[in-house]
C-alpha cells in the first residue's frame, strides 16, 4: 500500500505522469465546508508547472475537476474525487528509461519492487506530478483550517549555498504569510531570493540542477493537539512530508540545531500572556511530547536536487545487464524546491487538520 | 489514539512512568521465530537506567515477562503481550508537577491535552520509560531480521559540541556493528568517546544537560522494499523515529546535506557489481523514491538535551495562574543520547521488518 | 470515514449517482496481474441496470475507464482508478426528496448524519449505483484469485417467498458455477427461477418490491487463511457484505440453522483424503476459528425489499415539520437481488483475496 | 494481525487459556472517564466461569488489574492494559490436542494457519477465555454510553428449540433491560428460562451440547450515527460480533426475515413525535443506510453449539496421518450462550462508542 493516508480525513491518491488522468478521492471530509473554487485554483497555480524558465516546458494547466462529494457550493461528507487530466505528455521522450536506470531517480528501486510492471513514461507512479493532488488536498485543508483561525504558510529558506533568514519562531505577522503566499518565488528578502534564482539558472546553464531548504510555519494554531508517540505532530507530520519525493530530512523548532544546546538553553521557559500559558522562547516549534503547545509551530524540510539533469551519467542497462551512460532528455526542473513550497504547505495543512479532528473526539 | 503503530506487525504499547507496570502487544507476530531471550535481556540492559554516572540513579532491572504469544521457545503468531513490572519508583519526588510545568517537557501540552487528567508522576505516559518496550519490540525484529542476513547497528554521532567520524555510507563491516553493539558508550572512536561523556559529566555538574545525534545504518537490505508516498520508507520510519520522545529531527542519506549538493554531485551512478546493479556513491542513504535499492540504509536522529534539569527556571503556576520558578528534584538524565541508541536500533529494526513483510504479499 | 476498505489490498469508492462520476481507488494490486477486460465488463453487465422488466429503466453502460495503475496489459503494483461516467440522469424526477423522506431509505438518517448537505438526488451516495465499483473491484479479485485456483458463484437462494435447493455445502461443479455465473436469473433450478420472476414482476405490478437471499460459494479455497477474533473471514467479510446497501442479514455455513442443532450433530467429522485432511460434513461452512479449513466456503446474506415504492406512503416533510405522504415517482427496481448477485459475489471475492495476501506474508 | 478492532477507540486483545495471563490494551479512551470497578466487577462476573452446573467447572476469579491509564479514578487518555491473571489450569487434560484435532474446534485451522506453532493447550489462545478482555471493555464502554443516557440490553431469545419472544422493536424499558442484566439466566419470561435450562442440562446429561440465539437491543441512540458503506453501523458491529467465537450468523432488524416481505410491508413509514422524527415500525432496527435512525437499535446473533462434547468423535491424528477417534476430557461448557450474553453486550456497546465518537468529529 503506498497512496492512503490520514487519520479522520483520509486521501487516497492515484496517477502516473504520462496516464489518463491523476487524482485523489478524500474520505471523511466534515460536510458543510464551503469551498472557494478560486482559491483552489490559485494553488494549484503555484505548483503547475510550465510558468517561467526556473520549471520545466511541460506545461499542464492543472484544472481540477471534482466528481464527487460537492454539491451547491458545499461538501456533503461523503467521499470527494478530485480529478486533474494529463495532457501536453511526449511519451516518445522517455521510452529509453525502461532500459537505462536514471542516476538518483526511483527506475531501479521501483523496478525492483515493481517486478518490471511499473509505468516507466515520465517516471510514471514517482512522477514529483502526483504532488498536484497533494496541493488540491491541501488546498482544502487550508480553507477548513482558516474557519479555526489557523494559517499555515512557508518560504525558501535555502537554495543550495544562498539563504535567507529563518522565520521568527516567536511568530511572524499574518500579512507577512499572505504575502508571501501570491510571490511567485516565496522568500521573505527578494534580493536573496534573485540571488536563489541566478544561482538556478546558472545550474541549469551548466545542464545541472541544485536542491534547498523549506521552512513551513502554522500560526494561531491552539494547544493540545497530537498525542505522545505514534500520533505525535512530528511523527504524523513527518510522516506525510517525506511521502513528498526528493525530500529528504525533516526537523522541528531547533531540529538537528538542538544537538549542540544545553537544557538550560534549550528549555522554552513559561510565563502567563494575558491569562494564557506561553512560553518565552520556541525552540521546540510549538509541540512539546508530541502535542501543540500553543507556540507558533516550525517544520524544515530538505529538497534533494532533481535527479533528472541533461550531463552524460553513469549507469547500467537493465536489457544488456551492462553498465552504460546516460544523457536525460525531455523537460526538466533544474531546480524544484520553489515549485515544492505549495506541496509542503498542502501536506503540513492537511495533517494539522486530521489532527484538530482527532482532538474533537475529546471535546466535552 | 496514540500507542499502536505498524503496517503488518503492530505495538500497542501502554504504561506510565509510576503505575503498575508499562509494556507492548505485538499483533502480527509470524509463527516459529525463535526468541533468544538472553539477548532480548542485553538489549534491555543498554537501555535500563541506574548504570553509571551518565544516566539516572533510577534503578530498574527491566526484566521482560512475557505474558502470551510464545510457546516452547517460538512465537505463536498469535498477539505477545510483554510487561515490565515497575518497581523503583519515588513518586514523593514529582507531586509538585500537577502544578508547576517543566519547561521543555511535556507537562503543559499533555495537560491540556488529557484535560488535568493525566497521571503526572514522572512525567506518566511521556516519560522516556515507555522506550523500555520500544527496545522489547525492536530486539524481537532484530531477531527476525537476522534471518534474512540483515544487520541493524548505530553509533552516537554528536553530543553538543563533540562530533565522530559518520558512518562510510559505502557501508562498515558487519564486525564493527557488532563490536558497536556491544559498547557501553556506542562510538567507533572511543577517544572521542572520552570527550563526549566528559562534556556530559560537566553538564551534570553544571545541573545542565546536553543533547546529540544518533547515526543508525542498515546492511544487507535487499532492493525493492517500501514503497512512493504514504509507504515510504523514510514516511514509515520518521514516523516510528518521531515518536521516540526528544527527537527533533530525522534525515536520510545526506540529509539536509542534499541542500547544498547539485544534481551532478548528489546523484548516485550505477554500475553492475558481481551481476547486481550498486551505487558508485550513497547519498540516497540506500533509499531512492521511497524504496529501498541495495545500498546500505543511513538515517540520523537529532535528540534534544534532556528538559529535566536541576537549575531554577521560570514557568507558570497552574493552581495559582501566575508565574513562578521551578528546580526539579528527582533523578534524571544529563543526556539521554546514550540510552536512545538502542532505543533508535530498536525503531529502525521494526519498521525495516515491518515493510520486509510488506513486500512478502507480492513474493511469486 | 465511509469509502476505504481492505488490510493488503484497499478500495476507496466514491460517487453520487447523480454527479459527474463515480468510481474506486485501489491500492495495493501486486504487480503483474493480466486483467481480461472483457470479463470485467461481462461483470459489470451482469449488474448495469436497464436490461429487463424486473430492473429500473434507468440506462447506463457502465463503461469502466480505467485511468491508472496498469499499463501495457497488466497492473502496475500502484494505485488503480477505475471511473464509471454517470450519463442517463433525470434529476428531476428526484428534487422533491430533500423535503420529503422516503421510508425504508437512508434519507433522513443520512439528512441528520450529513447535516443536510448530502446529495439527495437519486439517492446520492447511498444509491445502489455505488456498488458498480464494488464489482469492478470484484472482477479484479476474481481473476487474481483464479490464478490460485479459486472459484467464487452465487446463486439466489429466495425470492420472497419462494425458494430453491441451498448449494451442496460439501460443494458444487466448476460446470455448474460457472453455468450460474453466465445466467441472467442466477438459480440452478429455472422452473423456479421461473416463479422468482413471476413474483418479482407481480410486485411490481402492485406497485410493490420483494426481498430475498443470496448465497455464495468459494471452491478450492486452501485451510489457514483467516484469523481468529478481529480479523476473522467471518469479521472480515460481514463487514464487507453489511456495505452493500440493503443487506441486513449474513450467515456463514448453517447460521441461524447452528441454534437448533447439538454439538454432536453440528460438529464436522475429520478424516483424511487423499492425505488431506477433510470434513465428513461442512456444517461451519468451510470457516472453524476464523480460519478456512479447506472445505467449501458458503455464505448467504439477506436482502431487504426494495425501499422505493409507487405507492403512497406516509412519511414528514422537513421542511414544513410535518407528517404527510409521498408517492415516490422515477425508474426503480420491484428486486434488487437478481442485480445484487454480482455485487455480493465481488465482496467475497475482493475480501477472501485480501485474506489471501494477508497469509502470504507468513510463507516460509 | 487478529487481535486489534476499533476506528476512534482501538482495542489489543491478547492471551491463551493456559497463559500467564490474558487481557487487553485499550487505546484512545477519552480521559476524565470516571470508571466504576464495582460495575465492571459485575460484568466480569456475568461471563465468569465455574459459577452453575450449565457451565465449565473451571473456576476463575477473572479479577481485573488495571495496569496503566486511569488515575485518581479517572481515565488519563493514554492506553488503559487491562490484565487478569489465569489461575485455575488443568494443563494436563489437554495435551494430547497437540495431535487429535477435535472436531468443530479451530485445531485444525489453526494448526495449518499457526504452521504447528500455536499454544494448544485448552484452545489456547482460540479459547473463549479471550473473551473475558471483552466483556472488560464492553463494561468501560457502558460507562461511557451511560453518559449519553444511552443503554444496550439483551436476553437469550433461543436454545436448542426453545424460544421466548423477541424485544418489541418499539422499545423495551429501560426497567426491563436493568432487570435483564441482573439476572443470571437472561430471559425475559423465567418459565420459558427453565424449559431452556432444562434442554442444556439434558444435553449436558447427554455428553452433547446445544447452540442458540441472543438479541440485543440499544435504547436512546441518537439519529446520525454511522455511515453508509464500509463503516456503517451493521458492518462494524458484525465485524465485532463476528470476531466472537462460536458466532455463526448475525443479523438486524427484520434480519432474514426480510427476504419474505415486500416493500409496502417492510419500509417504517415516517411521523413526528412532540417534534422529533420516528417511525410507526421498526423492521429496518434502528438503522437505514447504515446510520442510526433514532428508533432502537436491534441485532441478533447465532451462537453455535460448544464444539467441546464428550461423546466418542471421528476425527485425525496428525503425528500418525490417519483416521481416529477422540473423546474430548476437562472441564466444558454444555452451552455458552447464556455466558455469551454479557460478551454480545460487551461488543455492542464497544461498537457503539466507537461510532459515536466518529460521529463527534462533525459536530459544530
Amino acid at each position: 500500500m503506498s497512496g492512503i493516508f490520514g487519520m479522520n480525513i483520509k486521501m487516497a491518491i492515484y496517477g502516473e505522469s504520462h496516464g489518463k488522468s491523476i487524482g485523489v478521492v478524500l474520505d471523511g471530509l466534515p460536510p458543510g465546508l464551503s469551498l472557494d473554487e478560486a482559491a483552489i485554483a490559485a494553488e494549484m497555480a503555484r505548483r503547475a508547472p510550465g510558468q517561467n524558465a526556473l520549471s520545466t516546458a511541460r506545461k499542464e494547466s492543472d484544472m481540477v475537476e471534482i466528481q464527487s462529494g460537492f454539491f451547491n457550493g458545499f461538501t456533503t461528507g461523503t467521499p470527494l474525487c478530485a480529478r486533474i487530466v494529463n495532457s501536453d505528455q511526449h511519451s516518445k521522450d522517455y521510452s529509453i528509461l525502461a532500459d537505462k536506470m536514471r542516476p538518483g531517480h526511483a527506475d531501479y528501486a521501483g523496478h525492483v519492487r515493481y517486478q518490471g510492471f511499473n509505468d516507466y513514461r515520465g517516471g510514471g507512479h514517482f512522477s514529483g506530478r502526483l504532488t498536484a493532488p497533494l496541493v488540491f488536498s491541501g488546498a482544502v485543508a487550508k480553507q477548513a483550517l482558516a474557519q479555526y483561525g489557523i494559517i499555515v504558510g512557508s518560504h525558501i529558506l535555502q537554495i543550495n549555498d544562498i539563504k535567507e533568514e529563518r522565520f521568527n519562531p516567536m511568530g511572524v505577522s499574518d500579512a507577512e504569510l499572505a504575502e508571501l503566499n501570491t510571490k511567485k518565488f516565496a522568500v521573505m528578502d527578494d534580493a536573496v531570493g534573485e540571488k536563489m534564482q541566478e544561482r538556478i539558472l546558472q545550474a541549469k546553464s551548466e545542464l545541472n540542477s541544485v536542491g534547498g531548504v523549506i521552512e513551513a510555519i502554522a500560526l494561531h494554531l491552539p494547544a493540545g493537539i497530537g498525542a505522545p508517540y505514534f500520533d505525535s505532530v512530528e511523527s504524523m507530520l513527518s510522516h506525510a512530508l517525506f511521502s513528498v519525493p526528493a525530500v529528504k530530512g525533516v526537523e522541528f523548532g531547533d531540529g538537528f540545531g538542538f544537538a549542540r544546546l544545553t537544557g538550560a538553553e534549550a528549555n522554552d521557559a513559561l510565563h502567563y500572556v494575558d491569562g494564557k500559558v506561553k512560553a518565552l522562547t520556541n525552540h521546540n516549534g510549538g509541540v512539546t511530547g508530541g502535542i501543540t503547545n500553543g507556540m507558533p509551530f516550525v517544520v524544515r524540510v530538505a529538497i534533494k536536487p532533481t535527479p533528472s539533469i541533461a550531463r552524460e551519467q553513469q549507469t547500467v542497462s537493465l536489457k544488456e545487464q551492462a553498465d552504460t551512460t546516460l544523457a536525460i532528455v525531455g523537460r526538466h526542473d533544474p531546480c524544484i524546491v520553489q515549485r515544492a513550497v505549495p506541496v509542503i504547505e498542502a501536506v503540513v495543512a492537511w495533517t494539522l487538520w486530521d489532527l484538530l479532528l482527532e482532538a474533537k473526539k475529546w471535546e466535552k
